[in-house]
């Protein structure tokens, strides 16, 4: 992406190169059927869950101002606009932690005003609302988002792993309160319930439900890797095992129902959206004249910090979901993405809900699991491709021929003009090599030369299903549950904090940054284990003590950003500290650390693809679509994974820093004299040498 | 060993075979030093919680009369004397299950009469113990034992998975009853435990205690193979993981003390030795004669029971403990070892404590254990010559002479005579082999051509450190046990449960009738995942319709076992129905079976090699350590592994029922004509052509 900052440039940008796409991105969703579903209940629950729990936070700090009702109203709304007008589908937007801890700040402030109180508190955020959307205005048109490409790995993942801690902390948090008296005595509250006898026993039963959650979603996770059980069964667990084992445990719950009084599990607390009084707010424009003056101006101080909170984490979220090792197809939309954030956000405060923006760990949550579903239609296509070829006796050439074309007729309609995948010749190349060694190149081939089943999975590449169906399909569920609240009410908070435990736990594999914590704990005698399995490529490049440096000092500024996040207001901020990175990491950090070593412990890898066209970024497509040579296994393994690279199981030294060598001239020059022989391209590789001045000069070109 | 019945040789051939080795079954255990301590510790606390356990049953059940303090008296006295006089010192002697329902029984029965009732009941069960060592006696005498040898594989792991699922039984029941009201009201039973909150909060707290156990025990058994943590760490908690954890969640068991009455969570109950009246029984003896006769000549009728119940019980343990897959070096002892069971019997009928005799599955366990300890001590041995020879600038041959010069001084005096192990020899072969072709066979040999520290493992056959020390260790912690009495009932009894679930499962990999029953669950897509790991050769030779047939038969078989079991009295004979399985192996499986099939999935694997003297057996010895090319995970693997066979990984289809080739000239010739060229060995899958009648026609050579 351009680092430009004329005005409107960027939006205009993105407007051009997702405008090719925007039928293809229905047509797609549409031709992929049933299977859309899975991708699609997966995100709902990730998108749900937290945003009911937010809501039920909210209530407690507002006086019940504002419920879950409301906060999931502002997730389905703002998720229906943004999967139809919104640039990049792959973003999920909700409600998120940070908005609100800023509309408990707003509310704590509003209600100590004789002229404003809790009566006027929804009006005067909507005057906030207003306020933040002009700043974000302002930011997208001036096209501040072209930054983001100085949002480096370093930055992606700590911030990445910050999410994971904050929602670990909320499931330890909802669990130890479990065993306490609940915060709001709500109306019916059981009595009973509040004996220590049974405050104890809720606790305990809130241990057994949350782990249990917590351990079975993640084994239906792996599910498809399982030894027993069918195929199909075995693939429904690993698609829907994680809504199923919610179900499972609420059924749980109330299996003791005879022995507990009532109140015991706790359970999800709202009130149903056609109880009195619960859309009392849906009217706040009409009061937000009567705010006095000086709160509508001083409305401008809380604006502009939720307007740098947005900016952030909506262009993050953004970033994360777009990461090279999807191996995109379509161009990202952050610009527009923001503008369009903007008014959403107007829209939030004039109808008095809270506003949402893109969310983290949803949004990379939804692509990979887009990953999975593209994987397995492709597969499909592939194997009866191959069975059929067989079945003619065809050789080996042919077959792959006729997999070939398969495999194109799969592509999207503009992909279909683009060269094949280089993943699927590359290893046509080697297999057939390898069956002319062995003689039998022109005879028919049989399960022995090709086995379908394992063979088709490697030869398929990292491929996202892009498109806007299940983001529209999980926002409009999400809007059911506002009708099925009496249903929601049934899920106990426990299993709510397992669901808690399991997205931060499912967040973590694939962070770069993760594993480099886990390498420094790894004994010494068994770093071999590491190299034998996939790993990315610093480990056998970068000497111990330096990796150790690194992920010692970043470490530390996560610790940083934690403990801020402990400050009750300045809490809000922390996406400052994170900003300040891209300084600390331009300047301060190559005075440590040498330039190579930076380069493959940081490369930017979340850096885009030139977006200048829909088109024109296809014609770079042969080197994009790198090859995993997974089987299917390795394959989920990574789909499972979140924020980092997709690491490739590499021996060779020579195979890091290629990409660019088909597709900028500039970097080309580079990396062609750094590795002359190299034919092994990664995408999430990219060199970083001289990493600001060079890329700017590069950049410039476009 | 010889199918005999001679009066007396089968003691007399058990007696001469043990006593050549039995001054180095001190010296090699000794030789051990403090490493003994982990085999000690794991199979302490696997005799002992079962027992405690069984001894609060008995308390219930004897109105006091006997409990825990009893049963531990037993197991230790019996487990001294065992180590000490008995024959096979892997056997491991504790009160079993099976004792606690014969007394239970009894107990019953004398309470109702008016002339034995509850005063006289140890003096009666005294003469019950008379009768039935004189029938032990008679069945030692008479050679009963020998028939052992007909006890295929189908009666030794059905029998095996029968005590697995009455384990796993006693750990739901336990469980569920941690959530009623405790059976027994003991003195100082706590009232405000007993209200129903409280029973639910104790049932809740039970399950994260027992789930806590089982999961963290499971996983530290792995420890070895962790990528995290130092070495030590890793070998100490594999070591010592499991009565780390007991200890740990004990610990945990008092976190919420403040918070709960006494008595939650519920604690192991038994009352200290030294409280009034707890060895009231001691003086039994002196009470006997006052037995009316017609109780005294009455006794014989449970005696009779009784005796086959250890008959079968004590040569099955023995037999489990045994295993072929060991490659044990040193004489088994069936028929000495139950005439000292019958002495036992005698000893603690007259003391009034109840009879201990042979348990699964802690024997098994026990020499499992014993082997991952020889192959430490092997493995620390051979890494130090190999390291030596390396700075000496050896050559491949010069290094393989030294690591088996050290190899040789690790084996016993005794066995120092004879030659090699073979599993050295071949490995030694194949990598020269692999060097020669490579042409560095002559440089010096480094990091790369032998990686000290992978190859080693993989050098190593499957050893066991034989000694008696570890079972006189583990018995006298058990008396000890008896002091200690008040810290043991400080562990809770949801542990306990926990502890019972862990051994059923701990029991299960290795058991081929166990893996045949998941091998039916596997999906046939998937099949070819369990042909790439370690697996036994009837998945590949027996067509999969047979291997369910085989397993289905076996399961009914198993269920009806087990239904059995909750037949009151009558359950106490389950072992007779295992015993029908003789003549069914016999006679009705070969109709419905091709004999080639059946000799796979049921070769005669628990037969002993021909025991006539300890010197002749050495001379089979090098078939009997068969190579097991594994690293050693693997090895940790099969060790953490239970009844069964070690299965190799073979594709090779032909290297299945070669082991005879080499030792047994009659099962030479047919195997040599079955398999001319193979030359892999694998000691437990010897050839069973025409089972039952050839084989007694071999036997009669010896």
């Amino acid at each position: 992406m351009e680092e430009t900052f004329v005005p409107l440039r960027g939006i205009k940008n993105d407007l051009k190169g997702r405008l090719v796409c925007y039928k293809q991105d229905w047509t797609s969703g549409i031709q992929a059927g049933i299977r859309i579903l899975a991708p699609t209940t997966y995100i709902f629950f990730a998108s749900a869950i937290p945003v009911i729990s937010f809501g039920e936070q909210l209530e407690r700090n507002t006086d019940g101002t504002l419920t879950a009702v409301q906060t999931l109203a502002s997730t389905a709304l703002c998720g229906i606009v943004h999967s139809i007008l919104g640039g990049q589908p792959l973003l999920i937007l909700g409600v998120a932690e940070p908005t609100v801890l800023m509309y408990t700040f707003l509310y704590d402030f509003a209600k100590e005003r004789k002229d404003l109180g809790h009566k006027l508190f929804l009006p005067w955020t909507g005057w906030v609302c207003v306020w933040t959307a002009v700043l974000l205005f302002l930011l997208a048109v001036l096209g501040a988002c072209s930054i983001i490409n100085r949002f480096t790995r370093l930055a992606g993942e700590l911030f990445g792993l910050l999410i994971a801690m904050l929602f670990m902390q909320q499931a330890i948090r909802g669990l130890v309160e479990e065993f306490g008296v609940p915060q709001s005595q709500r109306e019916g509250t059981n009595q009973i319930a509040l004996q220590s006898s049974w405050l104890f026993a809720n606790g305990m039963f809130a241990l057994v439900l949350s782990f249990g959650l917590l351990f079975t979603a993640l084994r239906s996770r792996t599910a498809r890797s399982w030894r027993y059980g069918a195929g199909w069964l075995r693939g429904f667990i690993a698609d829907y095992g994680v809504p199923l084992m919610i179900l499972v445990w609420t059924a749980v719950s109330y299996i003791p129902t005879n022995k507990v009084p009532r109140g015991i599990p706790r359970r999800l607390f709202s009130p149903n959206p056609w109880s009195p009084g619960a859309y009392s707010n849906w009217t706040v424009i009409k009061e937000m004249l009567n705010v006095p003056l000086i709160y509508i101006i001083g409305a401008f101080i809380p604006a502009t910090m939720i307007a740098v909170l947005y900016y952030f984490d909506h262009s993050v979220a953004s970033q994360l979901a777009q990461q090279k090792e999807f191996n995109l197809r379509k161009p990202s939309s952050y610009h527009y993405d923001l503008l369009l954030l903007g008014f959403l956000t107007i829209l939030c405060g004039l109808i008095g809900i809270p506003p949402s923006n893109g969310v983290i760990p949803q949004s990379p949550m939804h692509t990979k699991s887009l990953a999975t579903l593209k994987h397995q239609l492709l597969r499909n296509k592939l194997v009866s491709a191959a069975r059929k070829s067989m079945q003619k006796n065809m050789n080996l050439c042919q077959l792959y021929q006729s997999m070939q074309e398969a495999y194109n007729q799969m592509q999207t309609p503009l992909a279909r003009q683009i060269p094949p995948s280089l993943g699927l010749k590359e290893m046509k190349e080697s297999t057939i090599q390898l069956a002319s060694s062995h003689g039998y190149i022109d005879s028919p081939v049989d399960e022995v030369v090709f086995d379908v089943d394992k063979d088709v999975d490697d030869l398929l590449p990292v491929e996202v299903k892009e498109q806007r169906l299940s983001n529209l399909l999980q926002s409009l569920m999400v809007a059911a549950c506002v009708a099925a609240m009496p249903l929601l009410k049934k899920i106990p908070t426990s299993v709510l904090w397992g669901y808690f435990a399991f997205m931060a736990i499912e967040s973590l594999p694939g962070n770069q940054f993760w594993e480099r914590i886990l390498y420094l704990f790894t004994a010494p005698s068994r770093r071999y284990k590491v190299l034998e399995k996939h790993h990315a490529a610093f480990i056998e490049i970068v000497p111990f003590k330096t990796v150790a440096m690194f992920t010692l000092f970043q470490s530390a500024y996560l610790l940083l950003c934690f403990g801020l996040t402990w400050i009750p207001i300045a809490g809000v901020l922390f996406p400052l500290l994170i900003m300040l990175l891209i300084p600390v990491r331009q300047y301060f950090l190559p005075n440590f650390f040498k330039g190579a070593h930076l380069q493959e412990l940081d490369a930017a890898a979340y850096e885009d693809a030139p977006a200048i066209s829909f088109n024109l970024s296809f014609d770079n497509s042969g080197s994009q679509t790198s090859t995993v040579n997974n089987s299917g296994e390795i394959l989920d393994d990574i789909i499972t994974r979140s924020p980092g690279e997709i690491s490739l199981n590499m021996k060779s030294k020579s195979s890091t820093a290629a990409s660019f060598g088909d597709t900028d001239p500039a970097y080309g020059n580079i990396s062609k004299d750094l590795q002359p022989s190299s034919n092994t391209i990664e995408r999430g590789k990219q060199p970083m040498i001289n990493h600001d001045h060079e890329r700017d000069q590069v950049q410039e070109k476009y």
